[in-house]
């Protein structure tokens, strides 16, 4: 089941709808020019996590896009009343940790044609099981080409390339072509040959080595003024393993120190550390490295909030 | 006022639904992901304009997508049905040539997450009287980066560039982008430095020349394998310019080929040809040139069907 609920003044705490009957006008921007903006994230135990990061994140978005959306307040209180009732309406069982997950998106429009009012609203669903899949069996992932130059974000900023918004189906269609090639997921390349990011995720690699003795464990993200959306996820995580010892590490980084790595990671809110066993059809790193890694940094992970 | 017609298989003629009233799940994907296609076209006193190249490019969006859409048969039944509904509820006066027309838009989307089932529907409305402003007075328009080489789009069929999407944040943004540097339009460029297409409009360009004292007229618009959308109106005036003796010519077209044509304009099946007085700030022919050859093709395009 899916809970909605509308941002409305006259609602204080939001307007809760049902999702089966329709809620959305067709003239909306967001429907016929997908014109507008999402997040998601997840809530554990009814507690949003990282929800100050993707309000951030969010206003962000709405800047680049010139779009005028609710204050930080009014999401936050719609969302609590998605995440209570949607754990009264359908109580989940906890997950292997003894936790409770709820999937909050949150959704703002330009509205309907010359009426200059926004639609916002928040969804609480349950986590798809494919996700925890995913995490524990890892993922084969194909390199595509996104178009872009990595230098272009700042050039262009109408490309809109650092913004969250509605218009996915490229992503989308990445994605069904991945899985119409036996693959399960995509990593974005520029023009110009560096790693950008996945359609709906960010991109992280492990290197290990040793200095004079000591092992070095390094994590690497591409570097954010490429054109890619900055990862909540993948900012919490650094944070988290930056206190555990790891140095931290940003791009330009390029396919050869994908298959390089001893270990890569697909990064999001809801799907968390999913890690990479294959690249164009080309091992990554060793299992048992790969599986120690991802236990240690799911681990991180897990403490941020 | 607007009309709304969704297409369904228990009404063969289409179902009449009330614009104001929510006629779209939240979880539409056409709404959460911009995953869907649209056509916008004109009718005129009832008849809708060049109806069959906008199935057929609809159909090939479609395919792009991999998404299932209803047959040629049911949208013009659809379409009927939205236009007498449109003229009995709101009828128009006529324009300078004594016809009524409507703006009609077909739209398809994904349909809500899971379920594996189209949402489709017609809309009719009124044109907006800018376009007529913008045909009589003409556009001042800003070249504008689309990131993409020109080369790309049979490479990297997932970008979906010659697929008409509800994906058009980009190009809202890129409109946005003009009004606030006080122009009314754009012209994208690939990164490789070839004239592309408006975000909403194909371009056009008239050279004009004398070959051994005979006249000589060419109608050149950028090669359609650059990653552009076959524009239907673009192609109804090359047919009938053909006849009426205009050489036709398809890129690539530069920058400069603008700056040094006698005439550009933005061709769309709503807007029609609109006339480009300035690109960039910089003035584009003569206003009189101008003025006699967008006389002279609106005429031929009047002709067409």
């Amino acid at each position: 089941m899916t809970v909605l609920v509308f941002l409305d003044p006259a609602f204080p705490d939001g307007r809760v709808a049902d999702s089966g009957t329709p809620a959305i006008l067709a003239t909306d921007q967001g429907v016929t020019r997908g014109d507008g903006i999402f997040e998601s994230l997840l809530a554990v135990n009814g507690t949003p996590r990282k929800v100050q990061a993707h309000l951030d994140r969010m206003a962000r978005s709405a800047r680049s896009l010139d779009l005028d959306i609710p204050d930080a307040g009014t999401w936050l209180r719609a969302i609590s009343t998605a995440a209570a009732t949607f754990a009264s309406a359908s109580p989940q069982g906890p997950d292997e940790h003894g936790n409770t997950n709820i999937v909050i998106k949150l959704i703002a429009t330009r509205g309907p044609e010359g009426a200059n009012a926004t639609t916002a609203w928040v969804q609480a669903s349950a986590v798809p099981p494919l996700l925890a899949e995913q995490r524990e069996k890892g993922l084969d992932v194909l390199l595509l080409d996104r178009g872009y130059d990595s230098t272009i974000s700042h050039r262009a900023p109408w490309l809109l390339l650092g913004a969250k918004t509605l218009s996915y189906a490229v992503n989308m269609a990445a994605l069904r072509h991945a899985h119409s090639h036996g693959a399960d997921d995509v990593i974005f390349t520029s023009g110009d040959g560096h790693v950008l990011e996945g359609p709906t995720s960010s991109v992280l690699l492990a290197q290990l080595a040793d200095r004079g003795g000591a092992p070095v464990k390094r994590l690497i993200t591409p570097n954010l003024d490429s054109g890619i959306l900055p990862g909540t996820t993948q900012g919490a995580l650094f944070a988290a393993a930056k206190e555990a010892g790891w140095e931290l590490g940003y791009g330009p980084v390029e396919p050869q120190d994908l298959f390089r790595a001893d270990a890569v990671w697909l990064i999001s809110s809801i799907r968390l550390l999913a890690p990479v066993n294959t690249i164009d059809g080309q091992a990554v790193g060793t299992a048992d490295v790969r599986s120690r890694l991802t236990a240690e940094l799911s681990a991180l992970l897990a403490q941020t909030h």
